[in-house]
């Protein structure tokens, strides 16, 4: 009679926005237990929730980065960036269950919320059938944003948009004008073309830049201040609500 | 020579969605430290925000108990609802303002985040001007949602409506039909009228009923599939994100 493979467990843990103290307890509890713990990063960069995590993390864990192989700007000519994406996240599931197989627990690091605007859907759409998994949802950025500002984000029957700085401008434009608040998150790069589409959509007075929310090096200032060859990817513009008590 | 006053801060203090270890780190640090504690509740209800930290109180800290004298339904014939209200706002904010006085921090617990659709605004906007003030962000109950469903939220390109079920029917299903992906939040009583909106906007079948997230009697059902008498106020509906992989 063979004994049965006890297999570890998959955890997608949010590590909050930015500050180490934001983030919940279990996922401060299943990283301490965890043998393993995986994270993504862009090719030469650190990952920004393994270093939100680091002062938790012990020598003795095992760490998996795993790091993409392009960005879309980068791909070289003639490749799919779909194909090579896919295949690295097929790569990444198998190094993950690789670990999860031996029996042991890995936690994937995910800055935010895993399920918002993140890549662990990619590993737990792979892993999830086979392996027991378990989504520690985390504080937003987005929340992180409006801590800061000291404004309420939405209230009563307020409609919250969020989007995409990577929306094309006449889209961005468009959902502006019909969100009473709206969060704008990737914007990086994408600055002068969401301040053009925020501008045009009549908001411009309302919108807050908010960078590095909660982190060492935050910034808050009206849009209509930012220079735009300053605005990291991890950055978001806030439009709080319309109907929120100001004082 | 006059001593000056130093007086105590107010803290918001997001205890999150339901599961008390789904605090943050930091949250429970303040409400540990915090030697006076507030919260809302409806006339006869105990307090959601309460009970969630209730194991963490101790019998020395003072609880500042704000209850609703009033709710939209339950209004005496003659009475003005948003005066009712903003009479029991600034008594609220006496309240704690005298503890804050007294040289002691309170903390204001609040359900999820302290922004994102909740009371403590009205607290924020009348006591910030005159102490300090300090928002900690919290877990939303949205992302509780999506985690028990397993399911990405948002992803890419895709924009994200937060509606909540208070709208008239026909700006609810107007939003739906414009959305990648959507959250019906304070659903409750609601909730016919929610679903007929879903059903009128197509997406009956890519839409989630989900009550007390990652509480004790959490249920998770398709949307056509709830009785509609058996609906609380704290349960949502969840329609995820349409380009995420699926397994």
């Amino acid at each position: 009679m063979m004994a049965a493979v006890v297999t570890g467990r998959c955890f997608g843990v949010g590590v909050g926005p930015g500050d180490p103290e934001l983030m919940t307890v279990k996922a401060l509890r299943i990283l301490r237990t965890s043998p393993a713990v995986a994270y993504f990063s862009a090719t030469g960069r650190s990952s920004n929730a393994r270093q939100i995590v680091s002062e938790f993390l012990t020598p003795d864990q095992e760490e998996l980065h795993l790091v993409y192989p392009v960005t879309t700007e980068g791909l070289p000519m003639g490749q799919d960036y779909e194909a090579v994406m896919a295949k690295f996240y097929d790569a990444s599931a198998d190094r993950v269950a690789g670990v999860l197989s031996r029996g042991q627990d890995v936690a994937v690091l995910c800055e935010g919320d895993p399920l918002f605007h993140g890549s662990f859907m990619y590993l737990h759409n792979r892993l999830s059938d086979r392996f027991p998994t378990e989504v520690v949802p985390g504080v937003p950025s987005i929340l992180a944003g409006s801590a800061v500002l000291g404004t309420p984000l939405v209230c009563l029957d307020e409609v919250l948009s969020v989007l995409s700085g990577t929306l094309n401008p006449a889209d961005l434009e468009a959902r502006l004008v019909e969100s009473d608040a709206a969060v704008i998150m990737k914007v990086g790069r994408n600055l002068e073309k969401v301040r053009q589409a925020v501008t045009r959509a009549g908001l411009l007075n309302r919108a807050w830049y908010v960078e590095r929310a909660t982190m060492a090096g935050e910034r808050v200032m009206r849009l209509d201040q930012v220079d735009p060859a300053s605005s990291p990817y991890f950055s978001m513009v806030v439009i709080p609500s319309r109907l929120a008590p100001t004082r």
